[in-house]
């Protein structure tokens, strides 16, 4: 099999010039039916075909979807990108991966990169671009888990998240309430888990308090950190009831270490929930209380809505695409052995 | 910004005919360098080089990796995978992912779609296309922690790991060693921890037991199948010291659940130490005594083999690929607070 088959073979295969077969790539509405068909016919022949590159030519289809994750380890980001990647068998589509450091510049010499591959669409996870300068790209783009006003989004709906996490430790009779979290800015989606377990608390009047810490990827310092707080916690509520809501499952699986080895038990002196509901729940020295993100519906609605943004522009290169679409997605939660 | 510059653009830029055009694409050697030159200062002037597709045609270039890694969710190869994404910045490379099942059918399906892109390279991580047909594709291929007999390969020295862990077992006095592991084919290159394991032990005279079950992510049925071991490990060997290596830190994980919950002090009882040092190691409730795979090393051997045969492939493309390149990477041992 030759590697590269040049427009100079396919013009000798088929008697035609090299004119011809140019015109065939660049502008194959100016030939006859006759003739597109009988290049077609020697493409297949030539096994053409499997040159995708070339093709992208004459339909504009890359099939490329870019990708611009966080550059986090393992964490329920990393779990999302899977169920993206794992979608080739339905969608079709080749996704190229940049991961960043959530740095601006960053994620827009990746764009950049992208664009010059002729993706046919970008999904943006986490990351902070603001979307006024991503609409600005004019390609198909979906946000998760970010700031999304300008761009399409999909989203779980973190406020009913939080409200299910905030109910259930009241409903479990908890004396205090303790939400733990990053300070996140207003206008990302995860904001709301913040507001929702603040209204809660207030307006069915319980004790609570929020600790907001930036939580990164040393142990030894998100250890301390939670330790500190549980001190905190400690010295104000003893013998209290307390339920702890945390923003993720990892930082929920650290604190539950911290009160097993401090002699705390779980769920009598001490409740806890975290958010996401990724294999760290379930891996959990007492297997935790979550808020299942449904992986697969978030993946699936962010494709479609990718797919019918493709589509259109094939159709019609010089329509602006239609208006942006802000899918929320539904969590539940899942009882396991950390709540009653 | 036009978004598709054409053969017909370029031709009547510089007053060329569309076949030149076509000319300096598929055979730029016809042409004169007066006329190459003419044509790659127009394709600046309209701005061309911002597409890379049509740039491959002229140079052959994609700046493409194509990488095959398993579906597994948090994982180890999850954290390899992401290593390697994060090469952008130093090799400059994109990389199109897709994740499979472990089915050759599958793993060659992606393999047509990554040829079809022009793929300049192949990282194979774990994955099962027997290497002889791998060969048969005759691009740069990397092959990680998988039989690599006919491609080249980047792997942890797995026999120096298991051998670590061994004999730190031994020298912190366990009266009996016991290792867990998948069932695993002689030529995959893990397998060199269970030889390394049943060597030393019959070396050193010491009493032992391998115990091989087939694992996968259901954490119940892990669970159970830890918990029958650890069940026959009391029958048999009950009031002695007990030292167990296990295959990845996961396992490792759950099987320190399992003592914690059965009163056995660790390291007292038993000593435990789990392979890779992945974030689970540090994650464990006791944290764990872990074989450090060298995540960077192995990352930046793969980028190396690559690289240079990529370079070699574009100076000459009749030249055969040189021969196979065979990595080893030392491991060590992270000692935390299940072992002595």
């Amino acid at each position: 099999m030759k590697k590269n088959i040049t427009y100079s073979d396919i013009a000798k295969y088929t008697n035609l010039s090299t004119a011809t077969i140019s015109r065939y790539f660049n502008s194959p509405e100016s030939l006859s039916e006759e003739t597109s068909l009988l290049i077609e016919k020697a493409l297949k022949e030539l096994n053409y075909k499997k040159n995708k590159v070339a093709k992208i030519f004459s339909n504009g289809k890359t099939e490329f979807i870019g990708i611009i994750a966080p550059k986090l380890e393992l964490h329920f980001y990393t779990y999302l990108l899977n169920s993206i990647l794992n979608t080739y068998t339905r969608y079709g589509y080749k996704f190229i991966v940049f991961t960043s450091n959530g740095d601006i510049d960053e994620e827009k010499e990746y764009i950049d990169e992208l664009l010059a591959y002729q993706i046919e669409g970008l999904i943006m996870i986490s990351s902070c671009i603001p979307s006024i300068q991503l609409k600005d790209y004019n390609i198909p783009i979906v946000g998760i888990e970010r700031e999304a006003k300008y761009i399409s989004s999909v989203d779980t709906n973190n406020y009913l998240g939080a409200s299910l996490a905030t109910n259930t430790l009241i409903e479990n009779n908890c004396d205090v309430l303790i939400h733990i979290n990053n300070p996140v800015a207003d206008e990302v989606p995860s904001s709301d888990r913040i507001k929702a377990f603040e209204n809660i608390c207030r307006d069915k009047n319980i004790e609570h308090m929020i600790f907001y810490e930036i939580f990164n990827s040393d142990i030894n310092d998100t250890t301390e950190k939670l330790f500190n707080i549980f001190k905190k916690i400690e010295n104000k509520y003893h013998n209290k009831k307390i339920g702890v809501f945390l923003s993720n499952d990892t930082l929920a699986n650290y604190f539950i270490k911290i009160l097993v080895k401090n002699n705390k038990s779980i769920p009598d002196d001490y409740e806890i929930i975290g958010f996401d509901d990724s294999p760290a729940a379930i891996e959990a020295f007492i297997p935790l209380t979550s808020i299942r993100q449904d992986v697969k519906a978030i993946t699936h609605n962010t494709l479609a809505i990718l797919t019918e943004r493709i589509k259109m522009n094939h159709k019609n290169r010089k329509t602006d695409l239609p208006l942006d679409k802000h899918i929320i997605i539904d969590p539940t939660i899942i009882k396991r052995d950390s709540t009653l």
